[in-house]
């Protein structure tokens, strides 16, 4: 909505859902809340403490999730350079506007390439396998988005990520929506390993599917990745030490004692509520919406999260 | 490119393009700056300045290009405010992760809505019919994206704007893709003027596209318009006058000086090497890039644009 403020306000009281009157128009669709305000609470999963990254930043907490499914040894590697306190004192080096943010240790970007400054990776490893696409199983789970999709043969949600599928070439990979996390590598395929990571925070760039290990999903915070200022050097690099965004901590959620761990839900993908909030998406008819696309894009959905505290 | 500095640098030296040695891969695809290098000086075109905004941040100067072909009414009104300074003072209001950046008077989202306190809009008019799509019109420059589009029949680019159009229906619009700025307004189609403005930041919102006047494009500086901290009032708003973001002035181009004005060139979308860019991106396949899509989508094709006195 692109409404002045005290208006906006008075809209988000969620009026009841009225049949049209006039017959040759749509029936207004259900807004986001009033949906959500009727989810049952079986609808909601808890993420599991292994896959969920918590991310300290000054600007705030970063969580993400970790996709087991789709790059496994990556997302290994990942909880392992997590468990041994790795990311703690790297930093955002990277904010390519309408592309990527991304973070890692300062001195991979040095520019003279002195490996010996590098930060040890521990028990981690420094070269994993491309897990760019996955073989398809139809044991996973997959909830199809009806409306197809640009690039690939059928997109869709597996367990809360966006998934594209090609069951020609047997192949399922995740999509680079917003908010998906990826792992930055050099030319040769073989040299991703989790210790550099970025963020998307613009126009879905779909030609990375499948030319770069995607492991995850940013689950809330993500305005602390997409709000910070743009690199001015080649490809949004930052140009000064200065301006890196110092990472206080990364910490699988695991690792922390439960009771300090974020407590967090998110909506299944395969629940009645978001096939319902997909379809309000889709059909989009309201006061302000008044020409329905008719269609949703698999990188236009919002998968909702909440605070586990205020669940009803 | 998801990769470290020093060999980000090093490749960004464009290397010749050769044909691939093994028969069963494509060859590699230029990069844009190897096909810019070889664009002609009449693929490209100074903006009129009647049609280019400069407005003036804090962080630094936007450019937007204005299209009065789709939104004649709007520009027209636009025009005038700016004659006659209307947004100088005037500041950011609202950024709303992965969607858009606005900008007005803040006394128009006050709460309490005291519209005595609206800076007055002299001559320009307080309310203009929807332009939310223009009459489909053979004789407007359209160069089609052979690819298709999700959403709309067929899309395009037409005199350096994205464009969908449907022949059945006789219409055409400007698509909301990433850069793009519309036009705020409330509920009531006949309530936008032009006074509030917004760009897109995230990912293209093409439910919008036909619901709101869509009035131009940034042409430059849209990262101190996406780079800016989330507001965390309800959609987006900033909860506090101090975060605002002021604007310290809004000119047409035409009414400064020639020799001040900003000198810049966009590239032809109707030209030669803006078709190379588009098949390269299309089919992009190179050290990095080892899957091509072999499709683009409207939003995904970037507008180049360039600093005059730089050109050769």
């Amino acid at each position: 909505m692109l409404l002045r403020r005290c208006l906006a306000l008075a809209l988000a009281i969620a009026l009841p859902v009225a049949v049209s009157a006039d017959e040759t128009q749509p029936a207004r669709t259900p807004a986001p809340k009033e949906l959500l305000a009727k989810s049952q609470p079986q609808e909601w999963r808890t993420p599991d403490p292994q896959n969920l990254l918590v991310m300290q930043l000054p600007q705030g907490r970063v969580l993400i999730e970790l996709a087991p499914d789709f790059a496994p040894l990556h997302v290994t590697n990942i909880r392992t350079m997590a468990h041994e306190h790795y990311y703690d004192g790297l930093a955002i080096t990277r904010v390519h506007d309408n592309f990527v943010t991304q973070w890692g240790d300062p001195a991979s970007d040095d520019d003279n390439g002195d490996k010996s400054k590098l930060k040890p990776l521990g028990s981690a490893k420094e070269k994993l396998p491309p897990e760019y696409t996955r073989v398809y199983d139809a044991k996973l789970p997959f909830t199809p988005l009806k409306d197809g999709d640009f690039y690939a043969p059928e997109v869709g949600f597996s367990e809360g990520f966006p998934v594209a599928r090609d069951q020609t070439h047997q192949q399922e990979w995740l999509t680079h929506c917003y908010g998906m996390v990826g792992v930055g590598r050099d030319i040769d395929p073989e040299t991703g390993s989790g210790a550099e990571l970025y963020a998307v925070i613009g126009q879905a760039p779909r030609a990375l599917d499948r030319n770069i290990a995607v492991v995850g999903r940013v689950l809330q915070g993500m305005e602390f990745l997409s709000g910070l200022p743009r690199g001015t050097g080649p490809l949004g690099f930052y140009e000064k030490p200065e301006q890196h965004v110092m990472i206080s901590s990364v910490r699988l959620a695991s690792d922390i004692p439960a009771a300090q761990r974020p407590q967090i839900q998110v909506l299944r993908t395969d629940s009645a509520t978001f096939a319902a909030l997909v379809d309000a998406k889709r059909n989009r008819f309201d006061d302000f919406y008044r020409v329905p696309t008719g269609k949703v894009d698999v990188c236009s959905v919002t998968i909702p999260v909440r605070d586990a505290k205020t669940a009803h």
